[in-house]
């Protein structure tokens, strides 16, 4: 109470509150997160302090109840320039979390708090967001796919919601950056580390332009179960989540799992089936999530409905579209060579006999026929020629 | 009716009448096919000789019905070592072309008899079936996949149906025959024709130990609109059409919408988003046809229920595989280096006091946990140390 907040800032008592609750419980603690819904954070802080809490929150705080670390840990996060967001604050992602209570899975509860760095707003950020996950070794097929489909989703707006790991998450996070567009890293540790250390200057860029997000009280380190208990925040502060190379036992097929579980949007993209690292993408493929091979896939699925629809991929258009099949029939009786007139054409095509002069004009009109002297025979330039010397006309498939 | 015919071989005049029927109309001939249906290939010959048929069974054999071959067209097959396989013959696959029919297009007329090359029994073979298709200009990677898929399922028994063109369909048969597979290619010319002529030996070793078929009369040339008819003949032979390479437009593409019009499973196989060859199969996939990486996946797809099931691909296992959630968080808890008293271990895991203990007993089985004199931390083997310096140990995907 010392200084005064901004309007509609939430009071001083409840941010202790949650920075209490924050490092009370290790995540996903759902009882705790029902108790505080139920009574509101102070309450919940002050009888959690006490032990007089049902037994289902007392099995979830009962170990560290006693360390009060609130006015610390606030005091450590504003060192490294981050905060403390908590859901009564207006840019808190309401939306975000809304599915978890729904989804009915205990181990997705959303979190009582969200330690934070960076300029973005979590409500505006996560309004029109992209998870792009997958493998830390990943291959350079991976990298190069991450960095691309993240570029052309941060280019169109969308928020690249990763783990800033290294391999896929990394790229994706880069390849927002490259384009000036919008990146969240969601950690598993404490607001005041940098991990993996290698990342420590990405994480800096994103903190300056972007978002980095914990719930984790600081000092956390990122202990390995933590990492799968964050990618329920991944799957949930994005509307679909992207799966660009994963092994068939992985962490970003844990993040697709629960964001199917959150009824949110997942997509993968294939890769080579020799590759272990797509192993994991074909599995959720097989399983009904979305194969994906261009940005614009992405953008039609997670869109806003019939803006960001995808165009059709370039198809190569040839002469013959769009022709009947007779005219095909006379088109493919064409000697390449020596004209012939249109009795004989008739024979060899098999067609009747009235169509075939109606073919060839309109064959001719396209520049695949070419009239001689009262007889026919296929225009030489336009037309691929058969790779093989048998025939006169190679399909596409033999 | 000169030399005497085998048991139930059909009578002469019905293989002269079919081979006359089979060069007098361009495939598909859908008219002519009822027609024949309708009133037997004797009386359907005849009346098409004459020009005594229905309007539009005219329109499909008017051009040619002056061209009786087929005796000299019989004697060019035989000359090559080739026979007329006919629906009245015991051999005549009708399972293969009753979809032909209910299909209720057009396009999808059932040949009016096959010319064959090769001991294999065309309604042996046809039983349990895929054709492996695909691209001409297929890459290093398709040739590898076509011949890897091919060589497993004939292995198992199932014939490799194919259009023996270069690329992704001679890969295929090439696949087949190298562990002595059963194998079919079925020509888009007549049965005298080695087309493509880079295929000659493959084509004559496909002749000695399976089966080579068309629809096509002795002479015809391979014209473009042939290879996306004979591919409705490809589809209707196997009971599943596995796409391997294919560009956005094709006739791979072509021989799975085939398929799918029969009612035939279509499966393809995924690639690298950034090569057009993967292209046309990423496509099939996003429109409901299954993604396939492993030749256990197609047998299990097409196989007889129960029998081909795929077994599960093999995960890495882990020594933590089964832990209960408290175990994992008192593992993580566990430090590597200074033993720590449980106590201790029961704060920085955040788990009720009274589990401690039973979850160390369970790590200490596993290996993963080591007692020494009163205190507690984590066994040297058995764990990967994380990629980076900061935190304890690391996930799949950070």
């Amino acid at each position: 109470m010392s200084a005064p907040q901004p309007v509609d800032a939430p009071a001083p008592e409840v941010v202790r509150a949650r920075a209490y609750l924050s490092r009370v419980a290790e995540p996903p603690a759902p009882a705790l997160a029902a108790f505080v819904e139920q009574v509101g954070p102070v309450e919940a802080a002050d009888r959690v302090r006490r032990g007089a809490v049902p037994e289902k929150v007392a099995a979830e705080t009962a170990a560290r109840r006693g360390v009060d670390r609130a006015e610390a840990d606030l005091a450590a996060a504003e060192a490294v320039g981050a905060r403390l967001l908590v859901p009564e604050d207006q840019d808190w992602p309401h939306w975000s979390f809304t599915a978890f209570a729904l989804s009915g899975i205990a181990g997705l509860a959303p979190p009582v708090a969200l330690w934070m760095r960076g300029p973005g707003r979590a409500v505006e950020l996560s309004e029109r967001a992209v998870a792009v996950v997958g493998a830390r070794a990943a291959t350079g097929y991976g990298m190069h796919i991450a960095g691309d489909f993240a570029a052309g989703l941060a280019d169109r707006g969308f928020t690249v919601v990763s783990g800033a790991a290294i391999g896929i998450d990394g790229a994706a996070h880069r390849g927002a950056l490259g384009v000036e567009g919008p990146t969240v890293a969601v950690l598993a540790c404490g607001i005041d580390r940098a991990y993996p250390s290698s990342h420590t200057a990405l994480l800096r860029r994103i903190a300056e332009v972007g978002l980095v997000v914990t719930e984790y009280p600081p000092g956390a380190v990122p202990a390995r179960h933590r990492f799968l208990v964050r990618n329920r925040l991944l799957a949930g502060l994005a509307g679909g989540s992207l799966v660009v190379e994963a092994g068939l036992r992985s962490g970003a097929q844990r993040t697709a799992a629960d964001a199917r579980a959150l009824g949110r949007l997942v997509m993968a993209v294939p890769g080579p089936v020799t590759s272990g690292m797509s192993a994991g993408c074909h599995e959720l493929i097989r399983a009904g999530s979305l194969l994906v091979s261009r940005v614009e896939e992405v953008l039609e699925a997670v869109g806003r409905l019939g803006l960001d629809l995808a165009t059709e991929p370039a198809r190569p258009e040839r002469p013959t579209d769009g022709l009947e099949p007779v005219q095909l029939l006379v088109l493919d009786a064409l000697p390449a060579r020596a004209a012939r007139d249109t009795r004989w054409l008739t024979l060899e095509a098999g067609v009747p006999a009235e169509s075939v002069r109606p073919a060839l004009v309109e064959l001719e009109r396209r520049g695949l026929a070419e009239y001689r002297e009262g007889r026919w025979q296929r225009a030489a330039r336009k037309r691929s020629a058969p790779a093989e010397h048998v025939g006169t006309v190679a399909g596409d498939q033999g």
